[in-house]
């Protein structure tokens, strides 16, 4: 077996055997295989695509490369979520808390954002002594004591996986179905859930523009899942729009803490007690009642928990940023877009997202919107506020703006659902 | 300007714009685009196919990474001949005193093998003292005091396209044409010759299995020499059989000096005369008669005189192999098929070739060929004989050619041309 062989094939349009595909990540794993083969192998998968069965043995080989965790000691059934990723989508800060207050436990291994999309550890890194790296024995004792626990994956998890992540990102290879679907579900069934659900968003501001893609992903993942025994569903969700009415690290966690006292957007309302159901009939607890659990307060209360077991201060009064900029409205009528894409470039550039792994986030940066799709508004109102520690940042963040904000007659505006589709 | 916009947009099947294949190669020449961006570039281009004036330009680019010899001070002018490359294609060694000894200049930068095909240096180099490598000063001493050189390229010439075929070596995007085009095409206008004919091979044995593929990529590189003032003309061969009767280093020498002696086979006498027809007419010295002066001895005198020139002993007796092994026919009949593949790909194996470019070579290993396509055969007689310092090898020689060798009746044999077409 060689590489240059495996490449042919997949150039060539064939379809790599499994041994192929076992011996290839476990090269690459082991540095065998260079990263210049595996980038022109990335880009022939990108244009050649791969079967189902090769990409269940490509995750299988992925997972293999690494440990896998094991919950089964733990007393609760264990239930995770995976979002694609979006623009305002703070959804684990309430529903992780939320789905260990209904009797779940949550083991919810996180990432940190690279470029337009934030990251669930940055915007819980703006509380004040909020650690987000656990030791394993850590972690397993969070999630026993607490029911809930968010943190950084651990280095053993598909090393393969950290390592082609990491190539993609500057081979031009991110945006595939194959790839984004084993990457995803490698890492998530190593992390040893037994349920899974995935929020897969489709529009301006998720990888899959369109939802025929959306749902050609989830359908693939819902399957892998099943391949290594982990109930899957997924929720084919709407981003077009930011989710909220908020983007940006520590504004989130206010917006996330709203949700959790029983208050908050109803766009957010709606999506975190919708897959917070999905978690719980996935783990065996269909009875259970997630919209109960954040009228009484019982979710608040397991996330103050979590927070202070991972060294956070849940009553410290969150950073804002030094500088503001309000975008008003250029006329009067009905806001008829605000796009995803867009917001979360402008919020970027206000300093809340990064452009490079080891670039550091604002805690305080990013973008507050007055006003939503089908919301009337008055020339002159405020439609956003750009939020900066770095006020050069302003007309580079404005700039990303432009015609992304579209205000018209009633009649031009047609209000999409949030939740699309159900796959499982 | 960075490499995942430009990855990005070939990937997408655009067409990269003048400054973004500037930008790409000097980039990739200075170390800024990593190896892992390259080779997923060159696996779009291999998947995706460049347009003429990109392939121009990407030329261009890579002719401008380096240094450009210039030959205008020579009071002769300047030809030069390339192959693409076959099995036993020894015409380099006839070819080039033999247009000296006509009155054109030939600087002949050659290179090495790879894989089942041998390279004019591997061969020169079994002629005892002679020396590959030459310094810029001694090179244009040699071809001003004998007419004709054959050497190693230096490293200034051309360096993005070293580096870049030796990246798509390991990642499988050799067979593509827009690169193995502008790949030979820069490096032979960097060389500086006025004139260039081509032997674009096509065949079992050659980069090209069929005549149409063969026919693009020369109407390409003829187009290329047009673009940068070279007079450029390309002859279409047939590679299916192997050319001449040896394949493998001194081998080929030997059968090289009988050429030159006025003897040798048919189909490199006709392949050389040919060549050199067109080399003389595109240096502009129609009425010059190589037939001549292959028949009076004024090409051997070249020769000798640059095997000399260049450290070598034109007297020495040629290094033989250790050990020998005669295949010989199963039945009789007229050999219908010798494939050129099978031929290289076994003396490779016997010791001729190399798998990697730090590998040597045994100057006396390769295949002598007793009968060619057309020939009448009785059963036992002897077909092949394999050289090799390594016994142990035949075994592995002789699986080679299994299927590679047809006998049968004389109506089922039709000879086809040597000279296929002419492009220019």
């Amino acid at each position: 077996m060689d590489a240059i062989s495996v490449i042919r094939a997949k150039r060539d349009r064939g379809e790599l055997t499994g041994e192929q595909i076992d011996w290839i990540i476990d090269a690459y794993t082991r540095g065998v295989v260079a990263d210049e083969q595996m980038s022109a192998l990335a880009m022939a998968v990108y244009l050649n695509g791969m079967t189902r069965s090769e990409i269940s043995r490509w995750t299988a080989a992925m997972i293999a490369s690494g440990e896998r965790m094991d919950f089964s000691a733990l007393p609760r059934p264990t239930a995770d979520k995976h979002s694609t990723g979006g623009v305002g989508d703070k959804i684990t800060l309430p529903l992780a808390p939320l789905v260990a207050a209904c009797g779940a436990a949550v083991p919810q291994l996180s990432g940190r954002g690279l470029g337009h999309t934030g990251g669930t550890l940055d915007k819980l890194e703006s509380i004040p002594g909020w650690r987000a790296s656990l030791s394993n024995t850590e972690m397993m004792d969070v999630l026993r004591d607490v029911g809930s626990v968010i943190c950084a994956a651990g280095d053993g998890l598909a090393p393969a996986d950290k390592r082609l992540y990491a190539l993609r990102d500057v081979t031009g290879t991110v945006e595939s179905l194959p790839l984004i679907a084993s990457s995803i579900m490698s890492k998530k069934i190593a992390e040893g859930t037994g349920a899974l659900v995935l929020d897969v968003k489709a529009g301006s501001g998720a990888f899959m523009k369109n939802a025929e893609d959306a749902r050609e992903l989830a359908a693939t993942m819902v399957e892998l899942g099943a391949d290594h025994g982990v109930r899957t569903v997924a929720l084919l969700t709407d981003m077009n729009t930011p989710l909220g009415l908020t983007a940006g690290n520590a504004l989130e966690v206010r917006e996330s803490v709203e949700v959790l006292a029983g208050g908050g957007p109803a766009d957010v309302v709606e999506l975190t007690v919708a897959l917070a159901r999905e978690m719980l009939d996935a783990a065996g607890l269909p009875d259970a009642d997630p919209a109960k659990a954040l009228a009484d307060g019982s979710a608040m209360d397991v996330w103050r928990e979590m927070v202070t077991a991972q060294g956070g201060d849940a009553d410290a009064e969150l950073p804002w940023a030094r500088e503001r900029h309000v975008v008003t409205a250029a006329t009067s009528g009905v806001l008829t877009r605000l796009d995803a894409y867009a917001v979360g470039l402008s919020a970027w550039r206000l300093g809340a997202g990064r452009a490079r792994k080891e670039d550091p986030v604002q805690a305080g940066a990013g973008i507050q919107l007055h006003a939503r799709p089908g919301d009337h508004i008055t020339a002159g109102a405020p439609l956003l506020t750009l939020h900066t520690d770095t006020p050069g940042a302003f007309a580079y963040a404005e700039a990303a703006l432009e015609d992304a904000i579209e205000i018209g007659p009633a009649e031009s505006y047609a209000s999409t659902p949030l939740i699309l589709d159900r796959v499982g």
